[in-house]
């Protein structure tokens, strides 16, 4: 597997475990020894893994936890570090993300992940990837 | 100078560039071998160093090019690449940057700009470090 769909899997999975709710494999994905941060929509930078995990513990528990949909990934390689770049679809709109991964212990793991609101102007062809 | 004061001293370089309009000194800012990204407020996703640059001679050079303060910077580490995590205080609002930086020529050169508004229910004290 190249380090292109590797990190493209590691994407897959956590938009997978938004989607099912999977607060166990949410906290896997999470980078243990890099520094890790969120920046969710509206919200203020969370840079402390405890605060970015009890974050996503509210959000996935939630009975309000929207449901979601991941298209257009686009990986850049920076050697052991990626970035993704991806659109998600959610039931209050569209959102464009940048989700950065690190390489620890052979394994892609995030880093970081910012998302906010994209103001669409042209109706576009959508290519679903991840649906709940 | 320890690479996070490097960092930020990049970071600072790119809202002078921003905040002076210097268009040649955004270009220089920018990596050249790595690949290069840009999420502005409410756009789509630029994954191209030619449509990245061309956004910016566009901001830079309208005469409604907002004005801008950068503040509350936190650097993440990760070897050869770098995350800077900052607010922005704009005439529209306040957003919330996330900038990565690549180390190229034993420089630190930015390969990714993502900023988005933030909804703040605080008042909060701010430090700015950056005024034009």
């Amino acid at each position: 597997m190249t380090d292109k769909d590797a990190v493209l899997a590691a994407n897959l999975e956590f938009y997978r475990a938004f989607a099912t709710r999977d607060i166990a494999a949410m906290d896997a994905l999470w980078a243990r020894r890099s520094p890790v941060a969120c920046l969710h929509p509206g919200w203020s930078a969370l840079t402390d893994r405890e605060a970015v995990m009890s974050s996503w513990d509210g959000i996935l528990s939630s009975p309000n936890s929207p449901r979601i949909v991941c298209y257009d990934e686009r990986v850049l390689l920076f050697g052991n570090t990626a970035l993704v770049l991806c659109e998600e679809e959610l039931d209050g709109g569209t959102l464009a993300a940048s989700n950065i991964f690190v390489r620890e212990d052979g394994e892609w793991r995030l880093a970081h992940h910012h998302a906010g609101q994209v103001v669409r102007r042209q109706a576009e062809q959508r290519r679903p990837t991840r649906l709940n």
